[in-house]
């Protein structure tokens, strides 16, 4: 068959070159770092930063669709003596929904057996923390997570609350080991996902955000979504969620994670409804179960289940304003209340961990009775189902599986606290995972703002990841700006919310950038910014001449009326006399002050005295 | 002399029509609200809402700025004794830049003798308001801050946190009058300024924003200033600073005053240094008075006053990453530097209040000092100043004048309640009005996101009005859509802070829009939202045709994945069986519930069962 191979969005940010730092105790890891140059004028050391965007940035890889991504994880996994390879799972008309022909998305070219544990072992990054091995990925994310550390330690001035978070001065392998053995930390990372650069979750290293993308059944194709992911990761997406419903299904996902570098997540859910035909009450364990095993084959690195939605609690959804407003969850609802029936997915989460411990796939247990309003925020509902999910935590890390807990969802301000603190004392500090929540309902087109504030707030309070929410939450399907703002805003909250925990390091970006800001390198500001397109775009809207990047004053406000080129101005005056001095004089006080009338009493002026 | 009219934005929003609520004190007053009106299947009436549009968005009114709005205030004015008309203060050729002929906007083609108080008097709302007047301007804003309070108050719940503000379950006239009296609240209404319709600035009432425009030395003109204004307070802009710079400042702001049914503030300072061409150290305190006077004859409601930008301090801003960063402050500090001396603004800021309680023009003290990046944040030099501005809020106090207190700035969240505390402590409870806060420096481009997140954080805490930030800050002059993405994104950030603060009726419209999206009414989930056209835009992207917009379903989703249409079929299965039966039989469990199996030891697999 002939694959037209689509292109992608590839090539380095604007200033930036991208590096790689080795390991010490696994030599061949190879951590990629993004670096940005600053003027010569600036005398300072390029910045670098966290990269989650993989080979595409890299001016030196030759990106081929149809290949795949280079499989830097092959090799370290042939380490491991408790996995083998083995032929898999057939794929079947219903994994793609039966679709043929031409409407059917070409397989991906090249196919590799899967791997999977011997004899039910675990082969998870959990079941290896606790057995005291440091595995290369746990090496490679405290490489990565260190960021800048190394130059900060110097002067490391340690600010923030970080709300209980230990966030260390400097991040060891070592670490990494200690906080994925308690639960508190996962580094989602099938073994069938060799191509993934891994990436740490939780509450005490840099707070990470993910992005969703997915066709549907009424849009969308392999090149869309293939470049969709590329996109998100390319302006900060940590993972990506391929959420696509309709047809095709499985062999565009193959496409996904065969050329993506960070963590993919799914619901199986999603599928296994395709496969009953979209009925919900037709859906068996049977289905679901098989559809578990195709995508742990496939790659797909974490499966949010919706095992916490149970029987009895669905009449406590019945007079909320909005609902069920999650897809897994209401879909499980309508099972269990048809069936009268416990959830297949409760009564089979035994069964579900022993296969998520045989490819180390993670859990993102699913909120799937979060609040979709602000009127429903923090309900019976809600919590009943996280205590649930604090359960089944429990039986997935005595099975060594990875945890990781959804969260709202739709949350005023000041009721977004006591989500974090419920979960972190029932769900016993796995890392949370939360969409926004949204701290108003009043806005849409706007969700990525209502949501943006309810982010920045929980990260700071102990979130590990951000789910984005893009403009057009509510209301349509995102397209490719919408996946773009969505991500920035994410990542906004995401610094906003390390700067307040007092990450060492998360700082040194700001600064650097402010300094540019104040001795006028528009260039540099723009490319330290974390979206350089943009603020070159809204800069050149204004003054659009090449002379107005080097000016020394602000376009907004004009040279007379620019408090930085004044400012500079009033240092250059303070230097001339001697600051120190000129500091000791004023401080002094002296003849060069009039003291304040400090007029109790009004005093009246006469009335044509002005 | 012909003048052109230009046309603004008018006209209703989508769904509403605007009702005028009468006094009881003084009957003759009408307060605006916007009656957004849902579908009938709905069942449900009318949701009232906050309305700053003015005139403009009343279908009733023909909009001619060339005659201005009406003067709606005129006949409460004629009531006070203390008033009196005179001839005012001619105009000068500096007062516009000393520009003439072609290039010299028109004048404003009515002119009304200005009135100020007789004798050196206090006309400011806080004067009546200590003599235990209820003004019309108090009953006014009561009658306005209610809004849905009345339909509310029923079945009040009140919930949020407060942070110690008191908000009322209702607000009285006498409410209002005390809290004017304590200097907790302010109503910025110069008495030259007879088309405003009132608002109230206070802790204890709905959180407020500012929109800010002017032109500049590069670019704009009076007709693009005063559709600014329109399109501003349109999309819910509570005030309108006037910033601009540059050639006919005079003329413009005539037009903008006279067709504005909000509080107009300035900087005098900017006009003031146009005057003496732009160079900091030629200004003079009879040049800065002389401006105060002109501006308070047009009738501007409130003036930022930089006094709290001593000598002594300046010395602490030299080792700053960002220095001075406030145009009003960097300029003073240039003059008291150049000089060796105290400002004059401090100097003579008993002279000032002098101005300020003949007109009523309320003081919004500047912070000069305030941080511009994260490193800067909650400095000396910030807080410095702001124990000045404490000390100056007295003085004005004494002299009858109404206060405000402006603050930062950039500001990391762990950093922004502290900002809040200090300000209550020294400011004497007078309202905090801040720009932001930014959340960190490094998206360029996205500095309304960044800042709507510490917006609405400090809205939280207590700031009575947020000064909004757009997209272009830092880079360049907003244009019309960055003022209208300013705007909403500030009216997120405030209602974010009303309802975290419990404000009795803030949810009323989040509920009515979730019921709305719960029941697939999509018009109504439009009109209902901040933003009516961005809503129906995005939705429309996706699914155009009309027979979507009454779609039982969710185009994000499609039907066999929307999870609010599998809500309803639950709730008619739910009630079919009868709701509270269904209830109690899952609270007591039962056989229906299969005990789910607690695993503490992993159960292995056969690797070939899956």
């Amino acid at each position: 068959m002939t694959v037209h191979t689509p292109t992608v969005s590839a090539g380095p940010l604007p200033a930036s070159i991208k590096i790689y730092k080795p390991g010490h105790i696994h030599p061949d890891i190879r951590v990629p770092l993004r670096q940005i140059s600053v003027h010569p004028t600036a005398g300072e050391p390029p910045v670098t930063v966290y990269d989650s965007s993989g080979p595409y940035t890299d001016a030196n890889v030759t990106i081929d669709i149809a290949k795949g991504l280079p499989r830097i994880r092959e090799g370290w996994l042939a380490n491991h003596a408790d996995l083998a390879a083995y032929d898999g799972r057939h794929i079947k008309l219903e994994d793609n929904g039966f679709v043929t022909g031409e409407r059917l998305t070409p397989e991906f070219p090249v196919r590799n057996r899967p791997l999977k544990a011997k004899d039910g072992k675990a082969v998870t990054q959990l079941a290896y923390a606790r057995a005291g091995i440091i595995t290369p990925e746990m090496e490679y994310v405290a490489i990565r997570e260190n960021l800048g550390r190394d130059a900060a330690r110097a002067k490391l001035e340690r600010d923030g609350n970080s709300f209980g978070a230990s966030v260390p001065d400097y991040v060891t392998p070592e670490f990494v080991r200690e906080e994925i053995a308690r639960g508190r930390a996962i580094i989602p990372a099938n073994v069938n996902h060799p191509e993934l650069e891994p990436m740490i979750i939780g509450r005490n290293f840099l707070v990470k955000i993910n992005a969703n993308i997915g066709n549907s059944a009424v849009t969308s194709s392999m090149a869309e979504e293939v470049e969709k992911m590329v996109w998100a990761i390319r302006w900060g997406g940590d993972t990506v969620m391929d959420l696509s419903t309709g047809r095709n299904i499985h062999n565009i996902r193959e496409w996904i994670i065969r050329n993506a570098p960070v963590p993919i997540g799914t619901v199986p859910l999603y599928q296994a409804l395709e496969k009953v035909g979209g009925i919900a009450e037709d859906l068996t364990w049977e289905v679901y179960r098989d559809t578990l095993i195709e995508q742990a084959e496939q790659g797909v690195d974490y499966f949010t289940i919706h095992a916490g939605v149970r029987l009895h609690y669905i009449p406590l959804t019945i007079n909320r304003v909005t609902g069920i407003v999650s897809r897994g969850g209401s879909i499980m609802a309508k099972w269990c209340l048809h069936h009268h029936r416990e959830s297949f997915l409760y009564e089979h989460f035994d069964e579900i961990c022993d296969i998520c411990r045989a490819y180390d796939v993670s859990f993102s247990l699913g909120d799937g009775l979060r609040p979709g309003s602000i009127a429903d925020a923090n309900d019976a509902a809600q919590f009943a189902e996280l205590e649930t999910l604090g359960e089944l935590t429990q039986i997935a890390w005595a099975k060594d599986c990875q945890v990781m807990i959804e969260g709202p969802g739709h949350v005023p301000m000041h009721k977004i606290k006591a989500n974090m603190d419920k979960q972190l004392a029932v769900c016993g500090e796995a890392p949370f995972y939360t969409l926004g929540p949204l701290t108003t309902d009043i806005a849409p087109g706007y969700d990525h703002i209502t949501s943006g504030i309810g982010a920045a707030m929980i990260g700071w309070f102990g979130t590990a990841m951000l789910c984005y929410v893009t403009p057009k939450e509510h209301l349509g399907l995102p397209n490719r700006d919408d996946v773009k703002i969505g991500v920035i805003t994410y990542k906004i909250a995401a610094h906003a919310a390390d700067l307040a925990k007092g990450h060492p390091a998360a700082q040194v970006r700001d600064d650097a950038l402010s300094r540019a800001r104040f001795e006028f390198r528009w260039e540099d500001q723009f490319n330290l910014s974390l979206d350089p397109e943009t603020a070159r775009l809204f800069h050149d809207e204004t003054l659009p001449k090449e002379a107005h990047k080097v000016a020394h004053f602000c376009s907004m406000c004009g040279p007379k009326f620019c408090s930085m080129r004044i400012s500079h101005d009033i240092r250059a005056e303070a230097q001339k006399e001697g600051m120190s001095a000129m500091a000791e004089k004023f401080r002094q006080g002296g003849d060069l002050y009039m003291p304040l009338k400090s007029t109790a009493a009004p005093t009246p002026v006469a009335g044509d005295e002005f």
